[in-house]
């Protein structure tokens, strides 16, 4: 329970990103795909998600064993990734980068989930909504870069 | 090594907050207490204690044991904190807001600093330039709040 609210207080600093950083006037001004989600999925998302991640790391750090510090050297990567895409994307509103962050965000995702498979499947399946999500909003930065050229990178 | 490069690549996101917001015209022309360091100091010390940490999280996690999950959920929150208060602070310009993230990062890093050392002496003492440097910031900040009273929170 304690390892859930370490974990827990880790995605919530991720997560203050984007009450520090709200979609402003900025965000409302841009060229966006039809398929963009509503304002509001996005903190019911990411509060779902983050719930999830806290659970995977807990879970693996609660079980222990040789593969398990190597998975959490990825969910601390994969946290570090997530706080810093916010602030690039919606603080300093420079969408190209916000394209390379979440690419490097994806591949931490990505090699969490597999190393926390190999430790617990359960922890493995509870980190694929996030990685799935990641996906999604790497698109969806990708599709605001070509359709905003004018924006800065 | 493939650890270290995980915990480094973690530490370069958090980092690369920095990079993202550099202390521009907002941060000159805030009244600032006689031991300010230089802005060279910044990146300076940073990298130091960036390696400092890389290098106590991948220790604990290649000994592994009992204690190292529990030590690198602590990690994680401390990278998570650290890659927030420099957007709030250089971002944002919450200078209030800042004191409260720097506050949540010490207690990290006191949390991490102890949990390494039960794992590993060295890797505890190498996080201890770390706290010593939080607890300067967070001075620092404490300082700018006090003497910017017309700040934002």
């Amino acid at each position: 329970m304690l390892l859930f609210l370490i974990f827990l207080l880790a995605t919530a600093c991720a997560g203050a990103t984007g009450f520090v950083f709200p979609t402003g006037s900025w965000y409302v001004g841009l060229t966006k795909p039809a398929w963009t989600p509503p304002n509001w999925a996005f903190p019911v998302a990411w509060t779902l998600l983050y719930l999830l991640m806290a659970f995977a790391g807990a879970r693996v750090a609660g079980i222990g064993g040789p593969g398990a510090t190597t998975a959490l050297a990825f969910w601390a990567l994969q946290i570090a990734a997530n706080a810093l895409w916010t602030p690039v994307v919606f603080g300093a509103h420079r969408l190209r980068l916000g394209v390379g962050v979440i690419a490097l965000l994806f591949v931490a995702v990505l090699c969490a989930a597999v190393a926390h498979w190999r430790v617990s499947p359960l922890a493995g399946l509870a980190l694929l909504p996030y990685l799935a999500w990641v996906g999604f909003a790497g698109a969806l930065n990708l599709a605001l870069v070509r359709l905003n050229p004018g924006e800065r990178g």
